[in-house]
């Protein structure tokens, strides 16, 4: 059994506002498991990065995937012993409005892993990481689609990160309003925020008798 | 006038789908203006640190803050001529589901912008892009809302990022299959996922008598 929590590092311990920042590992796979698409930071000649990915996990590593020809992918697989990466997930919960524009925030809960991506050469990893990818979107929807063959696969780049320097960041709650500041005549709350699905679009080129399957009805 | 597109230059041209780049201004503009938390990159000890953030444009200048005492805005004052940045916004579309795993995508739209964050010591171009970051989340509140005094506004770093380097990417559409896929018993089509708002909550000391304002009723 890993730790109930992931042992705090000097970068993983914020500058500011610690009292937000968080090691569970239930909470760290909470967020990671609500999200598919992280910011995935290296650098590259000495400059910073960030490009958006989608991103599974498994357990304890996190995989991320594309093409043999992308950049970063390239870079893992060339440097050793991996690429340094900061890979971000956020979710935005809420925006916080205070009297004062000082004291305006976000309601969110964000994960921060630091470490070193390095290319999967494993076949099963592989496999099982291409459908961590596939299901971190729409769990079932692996098993409910054709496989990659052996030429897709040869094009695919997987990276794993594993989940070593993690922490979370949530901020919850309503405004933190100076005192002097709440008899402002400004209203003052929270505006919820959330991701939502609208219908599903069929394919142009979709039989008509196949069903819209479960995993889109949720 | 600037021109109507950014300049490509070698890093804002992908290594690949790079018929998904693009430079137009007016494209650009529009999605950094439908957001308002970006992922800063920046290069802390050679390694890659991601962070979510909140962002503001007032034309060609994007601003980010936050306190005096955290990493990247100290980093930024620190550093001459600045931080060497890569910010990116990121909007999620669509889940895009083809019959092969290998086709599944996403429909997205982001913009990269590559350049170095500067501190903005200005007292003007301070409180313009103050009012920028907060009418960026919602248009019309800043000026519903108790300005920054001065001991808020010593605690308060900007730093300011010119829109020079930058790319947008857009996917958008239905799944690309391979004709071949295109009679497997899967479902295919495209997932809408929009960011879609709450009710409001007052915060628990709000005076009843404040109405909801305009910016939250849309």
């Amino acid at each position: 059994m890993p730790d109930a929590a992931y042992a705090p590092t000097e970068r993983t311990v914020p500058s500011r506002a610690r009292e937000r920042a968080a090691y569970d590992r239930e909470l760290v796979h909470a967020i990671l498991d609500e999200g598919y698409v992280c910011h995935l930071g290296f650098v590259r000649d000495g400059a910073p990065v960030v490009l958006p990915t989608l991103y599974g996990r498994v357990g304890e590593c996190l995989y991320v995937h594309g093409s043999t020809g992308s950049r970063p992918l390239r870079m893992a697989g060339s440097a050793d012993p991996g690429l340094p990466v900061c890979l971000t997930v956020t979710h935005v919960d809420g925006l916080v409005l205070a009297r004062s524009a000082f004291h305006h925030s976000i309601n969110y809960r964000s994960v921060v892993v630091h470490g070193t991506a390095r290319q999967v050469t494993d076949p099963d990893e592989r496999t099982a990481a291409l459908d961590a990818l596939v299901d971190h979107v729409l769990p079932g929807r692996a098993e409910d689609s054709r496989r990659a063959d052996a030429k897709e696969l040869a094009a695919t780049a997987v990276l794993r990160l594993d989940l070593e320097e993690v922490s979370a960041k949530v901020r919850t709650g309503g405004p933190n309003d100076e005192p002097e500041d709440v008899s402002l005549p400004y209203w003052s709350g929270v505006l919820p925020v959330s991701r939502s699905y609208g219908t599903p679009v069929p394919a142009d080129d979709l039989d008509p008798a196949i069903p819209l399957p479960g995993y889109l009805t949720r």
